[in-house]
């Protein structure tokens, strides 16, 4: 195919396959939603007058698309985007490659990613919003999540920023932001998702960002969440009565929820690991930018998390990457141009915690 | 996997590979958004104070996901969906079976299943809206939708209807119903899907219901639609001055919108077939039902559209399934219980207009 050659694409998406990447083989693949509720108007239903009386709508659910590759491994792999995304996170990175969903086929996995509650194509909602296009106060403009999810300064990259310096890069990751259909809410968003474990069985969570926090309190609702490992959380769950002091920054404080004490050691049961990207501040060296000092005050909870985990016994550990020598990371570790490397720590991570291995599901019942 | 068996699933999506079914084998899949455009603010960017001064927004591009199998046919299918609808309309069943994406990525077409501007993944809109998920008058509620789509008069399903009679099935369905995030515009979305062509090449575009009119207005925008298969299609164009009078029916006048006939000639240019099922009323014969008799008024118009194209020298052609003896379709005809016979139906239409050849795209350019 020529397409790459003679079509104005912004990205590489319908090139030939580079000769080094194998053929995806797939057993099986399709979508399905999940979980949710339903409102009811009062009143009998008229199919001549079409009143409300009697009408339902259905919301609050998840979507999900999954494939299941030839010979998977026992434990898929569900993907969960974080705030103003959806499953594209997953996907085609902003400069064409190939994301954690293609990567992790290739490697064996069985792949679920989704669209949590009220977000993309899990769209309908039990309560109602409104949505303005217009780029508000604080990071909600293109600009604003330019710096908050540190690819620089506007407009300036950082340098050595693993982010193509291509504007058509640039455009496919502003467009791959999407707003909410209703109001966010971690229970409902961790329900669905629960509602997920629950029919496909034992699995491992990745999560990103916003989808940090109701993916640790999945983990507390269902065993089915075998392990998890979490790009950039920006929420964390402490028992009652042990959480943290707030950690103020250039942003606002930084604060961990708390959960009861017997949710909470869900996740000391589990494998968790949290991998946290470049361009933080120093505990002690705030940055002068909002959108870049919040991260101070996040990865200084995210290892207070970690450690309120293996002070009751689990096993968390925080991957801070330019402590290993992985340097110029983005908030979207997994789809930064590093993220074959990303995720062969991801790989090492499930051989060490034998979540790689081949068999049957059967007696994972 | 036993998962079929032992998971509360609500489908069978996840259910070992059926022994007749093959395996997907694809050179490569991914994302990537296309078209739309930008609200920028005046002023210019403070990234310590982020005020909307300088930032910009962009929205009404649309959200694409594409499969190559290997050794592809030539021309790929783009398949766009109906209003309330996202590509979940081309995916698994209602019932989990496949539905067109897989069906055609294994007879080895290239497919590309898209969310049009403001509806699912493609979210971001240069407009605001406002979403209330309160069941409204008219066919908006769950029972409205049943019957408007001919699945029968709520709660009683059609005899012989192509539908499953499983609740887990019909939730599914409704689950697919999703909101627009901001006006619907049928030349913006238009307008993103002739982009989506410029990019790809040469294909041939399937549409369903409110897909229609802005699939036809697509081949009116570019030349690289090179066939049309629209399943009931609830809108349709006409040359200036050659709009029929309107079609009177229990759920309001049916019309036809008109464009310039240099657009409309586009259309004699490439073979066009519309596709309606069952259920709906003969000319004379009202139904009380306004969600029943709409079809009736839809599908006349749908027949002075076909005449309208042959009459410029075109080659267009109308099926009604139940005049070839097919019975039981809903408005969901590509995803009804007979779904591979509707699928037949279109690999017969490709292989006569020579649509369904082999080879290198190169020379398509």
């Amino acid at each position: 195919m020529s397409l790459l050659l003679t079509a104005p694409g912004v990205s590489a998406h319908n090139a030939t396959k580079p000769q080094h990447k194998s053929q995806i083989v797939l057993e099986d693949q399709g979508s399905f939603t999940v979980g949710g509720g339903v409102v009811t108007n009062p009143g009998k239903f008229d199919p001549i007058k079409l009143t409300p009386d009697g009408q339902t709508i259905h919301g609050d659910f998840a979507y999900v698309q999954y494939q299941i590759p030839r010979n998977p491994r026992r434990y898929p792999l569900v993907m969960w985007h974080g705030g103003g995304q959806m499953a594209k996170t997953w996907e085609t990175t902003p400069d064409g490659r190939d994301g954690f969903q293609n990567i992790f086929i290739r490697r064996g996995f069985s792949t679920y990613i989704l669209d949590q509650p009220n977000r993309g194509r899990a769209g309908r909602a039990l309560q109602g919003t409104t949505l303005a296009p217009v780029p508000g106060p604080g990071p909600t403009g293109e600009q604003g999540i330019f710096v908050r999810f540190r690819i620089g300064i506007w407009p300036n990259y950082f340098p050595g920023v693993q982010f193509s310096h291509d504007p058509a890069a640039l455009l496919q990751w502003w467009q791959q932001q999407t707003p909410s259909t209703g109001p966010a809410d971690n229970e409902v968003a961790s329900d669905a998702i629960a509602a997920l474990f629950k029919k496909i069985g034992p699995a491992v969570l990745l999560s990103h960002s916003a989808g940090g926090y109701p993916g640790f309190r999945t983990a507390e609702k269902t065993p089915n969440v075998r392990g998890i490992v979490s790009y950039e959380p920006v929420g964390w769950t402490f028992p009652e009565g042990g959480a943290p002091a707030p950690i103020p920054t250039a942003a606002g404080d930084i604060t961990g929820q708390t959960v009861p004490l017997s949710d909470f050691l869900a996740l000391t049961k589990i494998p968790v690991l949290l991998v946290y990207g470049d361009y933080i501040p120093d505990p002690q060296k705030p940055s002068v930018y909002p959108g870049i000092d919040i991260w101070r005050g996040r990865l200084m909870m995210a290892r207070l998390f970690v450690k309120a985990i293996n002070d009751h016994g689990g096993k968390a550990q925080l991957l801070h990457l330019p402590e290993i020598g992985i340097h110029g990371n983005t908030h979207f570790t997994m789809s930064d141009l590093n993220n074959e490397t990303i995720a062969d720590l991801l790989s090492k991570w499930l051989k060490k915690n034998r979540l790689d291995k081949y068999g049957d599901r059967r007696d994972l019942h």
